[in-house]
């Protein structure tokens, strides 16, 4: 049996020969925390590598991703379906080892990290998942759910807000089931960490409610396992675990310092490397076979799988609708009846809805989708009943009880974001979260890594414009909802009544690649008349919602709160003769997504005098309008004043339409 | 002489009738922090009314900024310019006072608030500032820099991650003349908040190095000036007074509870309230002689500067060339040979310029420009190499000696932003700060508060693209430089060469009225051939770059990487005889504001054949080229390998700019 620093010193060997092939890379942190990695797959981690997505499996999360190498290393070793020649092809195109994990392209990788701190918030919501989840399955005499989430991060994490935000709230929640290693090596990329980083980490978490193990050596095994022990045996608090380390441990001349932390170390530096770790075999890559034997978990993982399969068969024997509901919760699915439930829903809202805020209709929607929907988990950051989150059946999470669906986040956007993407990607929920549409602004990052990631997830964004009013420029949404439109895989609905509302829910609930945002408005707005096409038409994202009585001679386009504005200028021009089509474009992307000949169909091209009409910033639609085109949108900031007040001073009203409509079909 | 109460209660009763009157606003926050906002304006803070620039005032931001009422309130009754008549039309069009204060709107407010923990960070970027003009300025026998920097702060701020970047690196720097207030009411927007905010502040703040007043009754005077004095006595730590308060206090069924927060109480709760508070004028808004005149700080502030102009004018005398250097900086006036020193920069580097990658240039630019521009601060978050922030001539500060003209902010991108806004609205230095462009998605909303508070800040952004490579789509920008765009107010320079770049940085110091940020390229660019007319042209924003020999049959706009490959194109289809104006466009929103006979001589209706690369999102450029115009750019997220594989993988080559613009000419 290998010594467990040699088991370690792989870790090291293939982060050095990866990076020094690839040119590129991070070797200092993977060659500084090599030894905790060890400790922790070798002796703790709950994995099986034939299959990675074992639902009950521990979650490791990387947060610190730029040390990619000690991830790949890990799972190569361990047995997952990474292959040496995926290693040698670190930061390649198409590659199973890019720069940063990504939970799409390699397996065993639970999460998308790089953007430093985000790692950290999303195990706060795989830990959270596995909370609630444990909650409502696990019985008396039968545990299905029953994993720990284990995160690596740097001072890098620490430094981001987001860790505040993360952290201070899993103190709150007594998340006992997170462990996080902080590596504690004094160096960030701009050198020793003493000039900008000198607060009390341990003290800092100590406040947060979490339970700090001080002081461990992270080059000795010994100690990091004591550490885990004492981790593991914490049920009612996270656990922080301080390990100091050396960054770039092994390279004789460059460790410890910021030289290390992100280059190629050199032919020379590796060799010398090698002979410090008493490393015996110079070619690159190769790894001894003893070592490979010592690190293989392939048959303990699937003798691990094997054991919660019997609990499972038993628990399925006992509780069988549970089981059932289980297994369709963790695979994605939707409950049989759901369309069904969506399609009364929708009906009833189009037969018998009502003039109402979109942030209205959406609560109400959600509480009659979440009443067929177990795994519908809301939130807000600090504005439940603004964003009207907090829909009827909601019931909050506290710390000692998991049963509710919902989560009362604090002020904290960036944090609720990444905590809903972890749950995401655990499996199990469907989180939504509510804040005002500007406030998205902080949360920016996570929604694209959402993006990114592929990941369901609902961005509930009330008070979506200058209609907020007095609450002034600060609250005012204006480039907000043309900014998220322009990241790749989101979809951004703004849907105009309250029946587009529950479409747009259901849309964003079914979708399984790709999270949604939603832009509600505060105030209120006109529902809309439509016929059956109309009705399924709205799923496509833009289509005709008012067709004159003659050919359209011109056309508007208008979304959210001002698609009213539309309708009452068309059939102003109606009085006057001209006859104007009314197209309602709630979601761009998939009205983009359609075929040509259903877009031409909506727009067709001979109709060239064209009107845009969107309270926020008019860039999105020249596109559609063309150069010649008109945009009545809001290019400065809001003002601070009563919602229609602000619509007038901005010169947005139904008038200014009509006005827009007839210079265009004057030409 | 009033009782301290009464004077207190002067704030309440204003903020009570201004929030009924408006029927809008948040009366809660000015009720609780009233007692303390009373002992802060009337015995400490260094002010004068009638001179709210005053440059060695003390700063007082309100960084819960829904309680701009109690800001109004005090700037009200100690006599700035800001009447009864304004407080009635709190948060109506065009009134001086808006529903969260707004520097640019009213007197006596130093910043935006609203965004919640900004301001908190913005009061940390004027304590460095004064900590760094005292270093600079004071003499052994003449003090001319010597003010306080107050903040308030609430729960929410606390909770947001921004406070967490902000505050730990106050507490690194040892900014002892940071004081800031604590509003420990233990209610935010969606109830109590020991369901979701439970850490233990003071420990937390401690952990970061700060001095901690605990516990102290925030509505008792004694106790108040008792904390002020102990924190007026630290000068190497900021201070946390931790005010237990009660929210809406004195209105007696609804103080205490999350009702008070952000709505108007009505009119029985006021009546009450009145009783409650021995207030016995009911008139709304009446406010007794004997309390205004207590408040009356107009002859006492007028004293204060009296004295600081006698000190002032000794030091002119001693010291006269500081002196004017100093009234320079803090009137934000360029030096005298600022012109021409960037000229013979920019004329040096067009004759003598070379392949380079902009970020490089960047760097050499910053250190020309700095040798004649002290008040020139720079940093990074903690990628100052990466970056090339760390000019030439740049100087780290660190606690206790503020002398240099550099912050290692670390990982910190929102604080660091908000720091910077902070320093730019204190006076006397212009700020710059660096990160890559993906991480300006953790700044976002600091940038937006820039913009909106027309504040002089330089956001630099390097790695601009997919074509830094390996790192991979987590750390690509896409989106990022056209959802900057889309922010009102900001200029958004993404410069094609060395010579672009020192037009840009140029251009964003000079630029008075609001931020600019620079995206630029890892990777190497061609330096491009200019005649002086061009030269001159490109501080319009956009500009002929390359004019065919024949009358142009088509034109091709590009940004900064990608005006080589357009220029490459434009030579290859010369052989071909095909005619294509080159036209360089590093700043859309200059350009947009040029003369319309120019943009149209730049871009002649008659060329119809056009085509856009940059690369990033499509969309901004579709205005320009027309909807059958072609735009080469990427609308997916990026991925890990070589910046030139990735180029190539996304198209993204000089032979798609030639064959888009042959199929462009063909029509």
């Amino acid at each position: 049996m290998p010594a467990r620093r040699d088991l370690a010193n792989a870790i090291r060997i293939l982060a050095m020969d990866a990076v020094q092939q690839a040119n590129s890379g991070h070797p200092g942190m993977p060659m500084g925390m090599a030894d905790i990695a060890e400790v922790l797959f070798n002796d703790h981690l709950r994995m099986n590598p034939g299959n990675p997505d074992w639902v009950d499996r521990d979650r490791f999360l990387l947060s610190n991703g730029h040390g990619s190498m000690l991830q790949y290393a890990a799972l190569h070793l361990t047995g997952y379906e990474l292959s040496l020649d995926d290693i040698k092809r670190f930061r390649q195109l198409h590659s199973k080892t890019p720069g940063h994990p990504e939970n799409f392209m390699t397996p065993g990788v639970e999460t998308t990290t790089g953007p430093l701190g985000q790692g950290l918030a999303n195990a706060v919501g795989m830990a959270l998942a596995e909370a609630a989840l444990a909650s409502r399955f696990n019985k008396g005499d039968a545990t299905l759910v029953d994993h720990h989430t284990w995160c690596f991060a740097g001072d890098g994490c620490l430094m981001e807000g987001i860790s505040h935000e993360a952290c201070s709230l899993a103190g709150t929640l007594g998340l006992g089931k997170l462990i996080v290693f902080y590596d504690d090596n004094g160096i960030s990329i701009d050198g020793e960490t003493r000039g900008w980083f000198t607060e009390d980490v341990p003290a800092r978490f100590e406040a947060y409610g979490w339970q700090v193990v001080r002081k461990v050596d992270g080059h000795d095994p010994e100690e990091i396992n004591t550490a885990i022990e004492t981790a593991k045996k914490e049920t009612t608090r996270p656990t922080l675990i301080c390990c100091r380390t050396v960054i770039g441990w092994g390279a004789p001349s460059m460790q410890g310092t910021a030289g290390v932390h992100g280059a190629a170390l050199g032919d020379d530096e590796i060799a010398a490397a090698r002979a410090e770790l008493g490393w015996s075999d110079e070619t690159r890559f190769a790894i001894p076979d003893e070592i490979y034997s010592a690190w293989d978990k392939r048959q303990a993982g699937a003798d691990a799988e094997r054991d919660w399969l019997a609990t499972h068969k038993t628990y399925a024997e006992k509780y069988p609708e549970d089981a059932a509901e289980f297994s369709r919760r963790m695979a994605g699915q939707m409950p049989r009846n759901w369309s069904a439930l969506c399609r009364e829903f929708i009906e009833h809202t189009q037969s018998g809805g009502k003039r109402t805020a979109t942030r209205k209709s959406s609560k109400a929607t959600i509480g009659a989708y979440a009443a067929g929907l177990p795994e519908l988990f809301g939130g807000s950051a600090d504005l439940s009943g603004s964003n009207g989150t907090d829909f009827d059946g909601h019931k909050p999470i506290a710390a000692g009880d998991f049963s509710g669906n919902y989560l009362y986040y604090g002020v904290r956007e960036f944090a609720m974001t990444a905590i809903t993407n972890g749950m995401s990607l655990h499996g199990g929920f469907t989180p939504f979260g509510g804040t005002f549409l500007t406030f998205s602004d902080y949360a920016r990052n996570a929604v694209r890594m959402a993006a990114l990631m592929r990941s369901r997830n609902i961005l509930v964004y009330t008070h979506d414009s200058i209609g907020l009013g007095e609450d002034g420029p600060t609250h005012q949404a204006v480039e907000h909802v043309a900014s998220l439109r322009l990241i790749p895989n989101l979809h951004v609905w703004r849907p105009g009544d309250d029946v587009e509302v529950a479409v747009a829910w259901q849309a964003a609930i079914e979708r399984a690649n790709g999270p949604t945002a939603l832009a509600l408005s505060r105030q209120d707005v006109d529902h809309q008349d439509r016929d059956a096409d109309q009705l399924a038409a709205i799923a496509r994202g833009g289509y005709v919602l008012r067709e004159p009585a003659d050919a359209a001679e011109a056309l508007v386009i208008a979304t959210g709160s001002e698609l009213e504005l539309a309708v009452t200028a068309a059939r102003t021009l109606e009085g006057e003769g001209i006859a104007v089509r009314v197209v309602s474009m709630p979601c761009l992307e998939l009205f983009n997504a359609q075929s040509a000949a259903y877009r031409a169909s909506v727009l067709p091209a001979e109709v060239t005098a064209r009107v845009a009409v969107e309270a926020g910033v008019s860039d999105p639609w020249y596109r559609l309008v063309g150069a010649n085109g008109r945009v009545i949108g809001v290019d400065d900031f809001g003002a601070s004043a009563p919602g229609d007040e602000v619509y007038r001073h901005f010169g947005l009203t139904a008038d200014a339409v009509a006005e827009a409509l007839r210079e265009q079909v004057r030409g």
